[in-house]
């Protein structure tokens, strides 16, 4: 089974009336599994998570959009967290069997649908069509009430849908990106310097792998400190060699790992290489475990 | 979603006319997924396996028995394999959520329904009811041909279903195992006594693991030779600690691993503590895993 899963934020976050209706389209859809959703009243912003094969997942987000579009006003919007438009960012996260570009053509095909519906759209990170659109606060820059401006200038011109402003809907961005592996390792020790040390050195901004950002975090309750770690690509660098290097760090120190906590959900495929490297299970494939079987 | 196996074993090898309609019980029935089944005409055995939830795996099991019971004559049987019956050996393997009482309790359950079809029943390994038969060599001594008389003495009472001979289907054997882990760790050595010493040194009968067989096998191609391990209790003797004992066994002839393999399928649940040991991620729970949640 092909897995794709999509991380809508829509611009509403207290009116049951229309995030009811919004969850209920993606609830019913078949084939597509709702994970979770949380609507923020401050934020005034409505996240939903769900998976499915891409067909499914791609008719979910479509009767999601058709009932936000419906529901929603931004002209009235109000809210603590940055927007631009009812259905503001749609993140599309290939899982399993999906590459990113089979993932980019999804987010692509959807963006011509949105567009069709009357509906300024933009592409961000691995679906962006310009470098200064991969990153997402780059293209949220002044917020809906800037768009109209915006949108007249060349630098605002959107990658696909009408290059007029829609006062109701704003615009919508459209991304994909790979699943995030959040991984924080403890370690034995209430010197946040060591922590903060070892931070620097494995994440990308430091020289350290590429993939990688972190920070030293002060665990006070258990008088340990934290290398919080997130991993956003695993397939090029693998939690393993990331944990390794934390450990190999600290021992300089003389410093113990304590322990380690993976944040939320992760794909199996990010353990993968992990069975592999410390079992030296060189041809071991998913396809050896059973319940990838029954997927 | 709680998951069973069921690898039955029948008496018939060779007639398409029989097979077929016996596997198309199994795979025409609803939530159960049929992963493998095998006709060998030597044995004169076809081998099915199969998961799915408990009851979905009950329902596929009885049609699967009432086919064979309607269509095979053990008065007509010849094979080179063992067998008492026309269903011959019924294990269930817990997987996934499915205590092995549980599994007891539905071996039984089927147990006593195959007796209400006139043919009486034996109960084998975690399901035995005696000592003398946990082993399914010992329950099927003497084969289908001594079963008359053996029945006629106190040792040879059926656990289940009428106490007299059934000449068409003989007896069935239904049992509780664990899913085994077949899995074999290559040294980098052509001295085939450090894989013997290394296999009697983690086997249960040569002191070692309580749920351990192990042997040394030449791999002449490969100039290597292998500690070829199975494990019956994952739970209990995980695979991490097994495949440490034999990497630290082999060290002391400074002899290294080249590499391991796993054969065949496993669940996922076997892994759950390698991830957890080596990364040592002390709370890590399989349901983090995205997939987990769709099954």
């Amino acid at each position: 089974m092909r897995l794709i899963e999509c991380v809508p934020n829509i611009s509403e976050g207290r009116d049951q009336m229309v995030i009811r209706p919004i969850v209920m389209a993606v609830a019913a859809t078949a084939d597509v599994n709702l994970l979770d959703w949380s609507a923020d009243p401050d934020h005034n912003r409505l996240v939903l998570t769900y998976v499915g094969e891409p067909e499914a997942v791609m008719t979910a987000t479509q009767k999601l959009c058709r009932e936000a579009f419906a529901r929603i006003d931004m002209q009235k919007h109000k809210g603590a967290h940055p927007r631009l438009g009812a259905v503001d960012v749609i993140p599309f996260v290939p899982l399993r069997g999906v590459s990113n570009e089979e993932a980019v053509a999804l987010a692509r095909q959807l963006g011509e649908w949105i567009g069709e519906q009357g509906v300024p759209v933009y592409y961000y990170e691995d679906a962006a069509t310009r470098p200064e659109r991969r990153l997402l606060p780059d293209v949220r820059r002044g917020e809906y009430e800037a768009l109209a401006a915006r949108m007249e200038t060349p630098a605002g011109a959107p990658d696909a849908g009408p290059a007029v402003f829609n006062a109701r809907s704003g615009a919508s961005i459209i991304g994909v990106r790979f699943p995030l592996i959040a991984f924080n390792v403890n370690l034995a020790t209430s010197d946040l310097a060591i922590a903060k040390r070892i931070a620097e050195g494995i994440r990308n901004s430091g020289g350290g792998y590429r993939n990688v950002r972190a920070m030293g975090v002060d665990l006070k309750d258990k008088g340990q400190v934290q290398v919080s770690i997130d991993i956003t690509q695993y397939e090029k660098t693998p939690i393993h060699r990331v944990f390794e290097t934390v450990k190999a760090e600290a021992a300089r120190y003389g410093v113990e790992v304590a322990g380690s906590e993976l944040v939320g959900l992760a794909p199996m495929a990010a353990f993968e290489e992990t069975i592999r490297y410390y079992l030296r299970l060189h041809d071991f494939s998913a396809n050896q475990i059973i319940e990838n079987r029954l997927l």
